[in-house]
């Protein structure tokens, strides 16, 4: 057996997210019949973690094993001739034994497109959040600055079945029991183009929905529905009901996941 | 009456082209279906030519008349708020009486985008037609230099049942008895990147699927299936049979429609 990693980007639209659900197109599932395709071995690709319905990859990151001894190169070109086109497989790697997409992973980078201008291009506005509100960018700049660091992340939660059963369990527990501490590394807005502000944040991991609901918390602050500090007392808070809305499934893109040296995963160039 | 000038932009990849046909979605059927909300008519937009199916623009232009008296850039905001993301009014003007989408129009640039790299990323590859052939840009070029001016385009247009019927009853018709005569005003290849090829050409108008029959052959002579001169003698032709394939339609946006000064439309950015 062979353990491979992938390195895929794909267009979400149409995707009923990452992960294989019966009836239903997903990305995981996509590449699976591929797989199974050419090598007749069908093994579930491990991704670095699920992306939901709608949400985009620039470089999402996948392993599984597979017995076929295929050539890199073999497996990335019949991929790619089967793959539907809005899937493409970046790289194809033989990697050691113990890698694997979601545990070997050290940290990712999300990035969120707002388009801000009056008209937005059909051909971009597949992947944009379209803002129709004059937003603040000092202060969402500073709203991002302030959730840099090790933080418990509940209020920015989804609030899944999973995590209120974890809630209920521990009564009153800490963002360490509930596994809702998260280390960011950067955060921060850039100003693209005049009408394009994209927000990128990099982090030891991320809550379910945690990007769209920091970005729908910045979007309230930035347009002056929220006070310019509220990021902070928000984190406090620890309850969804703080934060602010879930921003859009379609202006988000998994960007990069990182790994040790020893399989690590080059940033691909974010597309426009 | 107030006859209006409208500048549009679409993505054509989920219409089933510009012209309204019944049981499916077509760009023309949209906005009629929008005007009829705004303003409670619903006059036929008059395009000026139809896009096929998959077909894109980056500044078709369409008139219609309307007797409500709505500021245009009422009309153009409410438009853009009742049409789907992927059609976009650029500008609502009102023109002349006399003004027509199709019988005014002076010129028309099109363009047809090329990926020729190794792996095409899923944001581009609803716009563009992946080309897997190693491409001669120098003979292409020599091809598409080699229509410029008026010729009788009959072998690149579509045998349409219309064209056949006209041939018949012309028994040996000349060009301009079968209307196929056309004037080409510029007409090249550029290569954006070392990935994307755009073909670029301007004239005075265009047969049914002329410029993808013209881009078919040109990828035909640039990858040697035909001689490096075979342009010339394809037009001398006459005959569909000469020509080449019919290059896919993803590739293809009407690019700009030109006027007279007076209802002048200006070029619109090409998306990327």
């Amino acid at each position: 057996m062979q353990n491979w990693k992938l390195t895929l980007t794909y267009d979400g639209t149409e995707y009923h997210g990452w992960q294989v659900q019966p009836g239903l197109c997903t990305v995981q599932g996509e590449l699976q019949q591929a797989l199974a395709q050419i090598v007749g071995e069908s093994p579930l690709p491990q991704g670095s973690g699920r992306t939901d319905a709608g949400v985009h990859a620039l470089g999402q990151v996948a392993s599984l094993e597979l017995a076929c001894p295929i050539p890199a190169d073999n497996l990335k070109r019949a991929l790619n001739r089967i793959l539907p086109a809005s899937i493409r497989v970046l790289k194809a790697e033989v990697v050691e034994a113990n890698f694997h997409a979601r545990h070997s992973a050290r940290a990712k980078t999300y990035e969120y497109r707002i388009f801000c201008g009056a008209v937005c291009s059909p051909f971009l506005a597949r992947y944009v959040h379209v803002c129709r509100w004059p937003l603040d960018l000092e202060r969402m700049q500073k709203a991002a600055q302030q959730i840099v660091g090790e933080h418990d992340f509940r209020s920015f939660a989804a609030s899944d079945p999973e995590l209120r059963q974890r809630e209920k369990d521990g009564n009153e527990a800490t963002g360490k029991e509930l596994g809702t501490v998260r280390s960011i590394l950067t955060s921060e807005w850039q100003e693209e183009t005049g009408e394009l502000l994209i927000y990128r944040v990099c982090g030891s991991g991320f809550l379910h929905h945690m990007v769209r609901n920091l970005v729908g918390t910045m979007l309230e602050i930035g347009r002056g529905q929220f006070a310019g500090d509220a990021m902070r007392k928000i984190l406090l808070a620890r309850s969804r009901a703080a934060a602010g809305p879930t921003a859009p499934a379609c202006g988000l893109f998994l960007q990069a996941v990182y790994y040790d040296a020893s399989a690590r995963t080059k940033e691909t160039e974010p597309a426009r």
